[in-house]
């Protein structure tokens, strides 16, 4: 009986195991009760015996008449089984969705937004009413592929003015910055193909990369640019295929791409197959504008990317791609398969906050209110043993150094059961020291709550 | 000479091979010159001239002291390179961007939407004005991750009312109903999947699945539904993963599924591993609801899919997917990785208008309006020799049989010279008697010009 028992363990293990690495497929037939049988050795009703039970747990089913099958269907694209499981406190996705998800009432310095109130309410307000007395087929027509010309010379105008050679015809409008740069990795990326990341990088950037199957490489990013030897040795070891990186403002740690390191990565990037894709989400705030890499490379390889979403408004979304006009054309393709078209209405409202003559006094203020909080944000971490990596010329995060011996993962799964969403280092990267930091969005860190959450996680840590 | 050149060529051409069949990648660096001679038996000078004729025609490169390499970068993915080359005037994606792209004075009997006069401008324009009074958070935040709720209740309470069991929490909002259908592959299909559709379908299903690379095998669409014989033929033969569909009135014939032929496919699918795409989008245009598979199974193996494309506009974007509770919680990870979220202004601005209480006159009125369009279209094409496959109960598409020998596609470039975009059978099909049909657009056709148009192409024609 014991034995008889195992034999039926045997063929079950086999046939899940055969399930698990899908050389069984779901519908797949089961070879027959006696064929199995006898390639195994084992007598038939054990392997009925085995196929009962299979049935039993649901993995296969009967058919009368016809023999026995996987039963489907095939478990769907789970993210969070493409890759390592995380620790969800500092999974990427665990993390957006809480920052998305909270109520009012918690404390986002995690975040990776401006409060409502320093955002331009008036100017949208403003452009939605104008916006409600466009012509009728703005209000209902599908926009045309590439989007608003007016908006798109804007844009071509804005990216002229950081040294980047572009026309209207080479600016296409998206849903958002992210559709634009998951449209780019369509575009480009199979599963399997590497790409570059700096290290750390915008915490979506993992779960987008997930999500195209491919192997990701972080490069150290240093305070004027990614490590250069580390990017060099990358590409000339793995081939890679993207380089996804910000510019402008580097988000998290604040920091700005030196012109000399612009130079030096371009001359790695012309001698591989890299296409580069620069996400220019912050731009505005700068003060003295850094250099593109999409300037310096006449949009030969590099995409540039940008949204809305930081200096207008997250829930009006428009994003953009700046590319060469071939590249345009193709993405417009992919655009029209995957979305058919995009939020007219949304272009219509923006142009007008964009050009109603305020916006510019809006970003000024903006950036005043911004390195005041900066700097309160830092004066209040720093006593507390939370040091800044750098000190951010500009921008909205600071990204900061934990006292020794205090986990960044630990302290915001203490912090998020008191109300305060934290974005722990573990989630821009995956590099061994990243657990000791932490990035701090300035315009969410304005309250005593938040310091002293943090000092109590911190007390209990160490 | 005559045989060193040769030698050369069979250097060339086995490269060019490889690389065209990838076992040598972009990147990848080539046998030195000395030992591919050497593997070839062929003299060094014979490699190194075919070497140089590579970097000539810029399909490898020299690097000084480190060899030679395949140049990259690799082809973007394109396409129109992704499947058969289609003649443009057939091709799904260019009959789009053509449409797209139509200046106000061309005629779209070919297009998929209603004319700006239509649709409910007066109700649009003061749902903006009333956006425009939100609260702040309503404007300027990302929204939550499903999205708002109150659309989502009245989503949940509509899908209801068509006997489809589900609550706000399995509402997730995207930004549009391609977008919807877009994700649902994504979540999915892995290339070489098999997706069943039906033939004829919507042109763009076509283009989105060649985004996926799948295999798309398409069941002849009856009067009544799609056929069940040809459906369990392909469901045994293929193990299909997806089967997309348009419920309520089908596009582009106006068919309508019944209850019978509903319950016969629900069977067949239950036997097999088939996920259900149930594309609702128009469902507001039926008199009396068709079945929906969605209904029949509880949401079992259907994902319900909708949008206001058609309704409210078409350029304030939202889309919605209705389906099981675990399902929705992976289709939300993979919407914030890919898009992170969407425009929560338009689900504002649509909830207004859809509960203005002006809504449900106004699809009343649009239907009467509808009905008259499609009886005169009908009653102009008749005459031309052009015959309805079926008269459709509703809708605003009808599908016609050309005159014997009349080719749709060459009607169409006849036409779209002469300021007339039409929709040969050949965009929505694959079948060899596709030609033979055109789908019109009964509220785009009330032109004189077009009909006249129409009889001068076949006339030339035939």
């Amino acid at each position: 009986m014991k034995q008889n028992k195992t034999k039926i363990e045997i063929v079950i293990s086999e046939i899940e195991q055969q399930i698990k690495n899908r050389s069984l497929m779901p519908g797949a037939r089961l070879p027959s009760v006696r064929k199995l049988a006898n390639d195994l050795g084992f007598s038939v009703s054990t392997v009925v015996e085995a196929y009962e039970r299979l049935i039993a747990l649901g993995k296969i089913e009967s058919r009368t008449g016809s023999g026995f099958y996987i039963v489907g269907p095939l478990a769907p694209l789970s993210l969070s089984e493409l890759g390592p499981k995380l620790d969800r406190s500092v999974d990427p996705l665990w993390i957006s969705r809480q920052s998305l998800e909270a109520k009012a009432d918690v404390f986002k310095p995690g975040c990776g937004w401006l409060p409502d109130d320093w955002m331009p309410l008036d100017s949208i307000r403003k452009a939605l009413r104008s916006a409600a007395r466009s012509p009728d087929d703005c209000l209902m027509g599908y926009s045309t592929p590439l989007g608003l010309p007016a908006l798109r010379d804007l844009l071509a105008r804005r990216a002229q003015s950081k040294g980047i050679n572009a026309n209207l015809n080479q600016v296409l409008l998206t849903d958002s910055g992210t559709q634009a740069i998951d449209l780019v990795c369509r575009f480009l990326l199979k599963p399997n193909d590497v790409v570059l990341i700096d290290d750390p990088c915008y915490f979506n950037f993992h779960a987008l990369l997930k999500v195209h199957q491919v192997k990701v490489i972080g490069i150290p990013y240093t305070p004027t640019g990614p490590d250069l030897e580390a990017f060099k040795k990358a590409v000339e070891t793995y081939n890679p295929r993207l380089y996804i990186t910000n510019s402008g403002i580097h988000n998290p740690t604040g920091a700005v791409l030196s012109l000399s390191t612009a130079h030096q990565l371009l001359k790695l990037i012309e001698q591989s197959n890299l296409i580069v894709v620069e996400d220019d989400i912050f731009s505005d705030f700068e003060y003295s504008p850094a250099p593109r890499l999409a300037a310096l490379d006449n949009l030969s390889r590099v995409i540039f990317i940008g949204s809305f979403s930081k200096t207008l408004s997250a829930s009006i979304r428009c994003g953009y791609i700046i590319a060469k006009p071939e590249w345009i054309d193709q993405l417009t393709d992919l655009k029209i398969a995957t979305s058919f078209s995009h939020n007219g209405v949304s272009a219509e409202v923006l142009l007008s906050a964009l050009t109603d003559g305020s916006y510019r006094k809006h970003i000024e203020l903006l950036k005043v209110r911004l390195a005041k909080a900066m700097h309160d944000t830092i004066t209040q971490l720093e006593p507390m043993g939370i040091k800044p990596w750098i000190k951010p010329q500009a921008g909205i995060f600071v990204w900061c150094h934990l006292p020794k011996g205090v986990e960044a993962s630990e302290i915001a799964k203490y912090c998020i059961n008191h109300q305060v969403i934290l974005a722990p280092g573990n989630a821009f990267s995956q590099a061994s020291n990243a657990g000791q930091f932490i990035r701090f969005n300035v315009t969410q860190s304005n309250h005593d709550h938040i310091y002293e959450t943090l000092a109590d996680a911190i007390q209990q840590e160490s």
